[in-house]
């Protein structure tokens, strides 16, 4: 089945017979492919209003994306853009939609890397920022530290004039509903990962050649609180390098910090010259063997890129050079 | 200086004329390497008396984890044994001996990792758990989670009945007076890295051939509270995987971040097939590109090992089958 999809989704941004070397000498080639988390998304669970609003909101973050990239802009701006648009909207498990801790908190955390410069930002366990991402990128660009993290973090947020909103900012009625719904059963761990996988990411390839990945999210419904993922890791659920490729996760954070994921994908890449496509479902199969679900967004410096996951279904979507906007939502 | 530095201490537990054939059959073969942090450590500014207490900490620290090592304890155990030893040292910038942030507190970090399995535990923001390097075990073993931080780590520590302690128990002189001359000066960076890399770390391999690793911080004196370094990020300062090598890194925790570089060595390794002091040197010099310095000890699954750093002096030393612990201080 994952293999059946893959064959549809691998590819890239070039147009068919289009060479490499051809590629190289096509200033215009970027794009952007953006991911609302991966989990258990059944059709037959989904109303058609709730497709419709799910499938809006990927188009508009591409879109955000998109204006920016085709005017010249920056992977980087491209990335924030995006990731800002998912992080605002109530559907997706990042921002606005933050999923809520056992405690009935919630705990937002993100990263963004340059892969340019190799620069990067990552923030965790914020509880008053409605942009995550935004952070994330001050840390990296306003700050000598890569990682900031709680009350820390937020403190720096209010240093540099970030926007603060009250957690009841992060209060979603299905959110809550699913919390109850996770602690009234008897195991710890959520038996759906419907709102364990809502992570939200972006990776694009910029028209002067640049990448950049960021990723966002609320966790995991009822986890512990001080409860960090792969999300806000650099390596693990966020990675960039313009000598390879840009990756963002999303799935089960805890397999995706032990395998490394994110620079597991450029490694294999440059070290063993694998094409993304390959490198992206390796370096996913081996977290998974490990015992997670998930999924991820790769794209490469010639603008292929890979979408891999092994769940029923990855919020999902694409753009290229003309402007044509695609999102899936299932297998 | 670097390379003259490497051709001693490169190697390994492995007498010389032993094949690496040879060694896998040798159930016995096992050994240790630590670290006690990278940074400017100059002969003239070290008294005797200083000099020998750090060699004495360091000569202990290397004895904890042998004496498990040699009765056939596990790797897991004696990398936790040899820097709960350096965490309780005041000497040391880990525990008892962290630094302070700029707001005079005290924040600690560290990561384990299991090299057979792949399990991995890493706590950040810690305020009053004494042994940090535990704290991280129990969330590798007792915890659904790689990673917590903050309140919600101590939270976890006090489920788990750790010993906390009073903020006052991190109170040195020498890291207080440190403070005081790093918030003097008018730029916000350290100008000197003696306080800054102060990291312990440890990796080690055990006659079962698994390989484990592990790393404690007080993070850098003046820090912003909240700072997150490389130290409990796995794959950025902590990595052990039986199928390469087992890695613990010390420096400037931002540039480490950005290249992966304990990961990087097991890519390199495993990947490339590279022995692990070519890998561990591409890697650090890959970090110390960015602009950082620092080092990292490594350990392959045959015993050869690694200690690369480009500062005046890195504390570090190594104990293999014989019990000869050797300890060394200077380029």
């Amino acid at each position: 089945m994952l293999q059946l999809h893959l064959a549809i989704w691998l590819g890239g941004f070039l147009l068919a017979g289009t060479s490499a070397a051809e590629q190289k000498d096509n200033p215009m080639k970027f794009g952007m492919v953006i991911h609302g988390g991966a989990g258990t998304i059944e059709r037959r669970e989904m109303t058609p209003e709730n497709e419709a609003a799910h499938r809006a909101g990927l188009e508009q973050s591409l879109k955000a994306g998109y204006d920016i990239l085709q005017r010249g802009g920056s992977s980087l701006d491209a990335v924030e853009a995006a990731i800002r648009v998912l992080e605002d909207n109530p559907l997706f498990n990042a921002g606005k939609g933050a999923v809520f801790t056992h405690e009935g908190t919630n705990e937002l955390d993100a990263s963004i890397m340059d892969g340019k410069t190799l620069n990067a930002g990552a923030v965790a366990d914020l509880q008053h920022i409605r942009n995550p991402i935004s952070l994330a990128r001050l840390v990296m660009e306003k700050s000598p530290h890569v990682m900031l993290v709680g009350a820390g973090a937020e403190a720096f947020a209010r240093k540099m004039g970030m926007q603060f909103v009250d957690q009841k900012y992060f209060y979603t009625d299905e959110r809550w509903q699913s919390l109850q719904k996770e602690k009234a059963k008897s195991s710890p761990v959520p038996v759906s990962d419907k709102d364990r996988h809502g992570t939200v990411g972006a990776v694009a390839l910029d028209k002067a050649g640049n990448l950049a990945a960021g990723t966002s999210t609320g966790g995991t419904t009822n986890k512990q609180f001080g409860r960090v993922g792969d999300s806000p890791i650099i390596g693990a659920g966020t990675y960039a390098n313009n000598r390879t490729c840009a990756v963002s996760c999303t799935g089960d954070g805890e397999y995706f910090i032990r395998s490394v994921v994110a620079y597991d994908i450029s490694a294999m890449m440059e070290y063993k010259g694998m094409p993304v496509q390959a490198a992206a479902q390796a370096a996913l199969d081996k977290a998974l063997k490990l015992g997670g679900t998930g999924g991820l967004i790769a794209i490469d410096k010639e603008g292929h890129f890979a979408m891999p996951f092994n769940t029923s279904g990855m919020y999902r979507g694409k753009v290229g050079p003309d402007g044509k906007v695609t999102v899936e939502i299932y297998k």
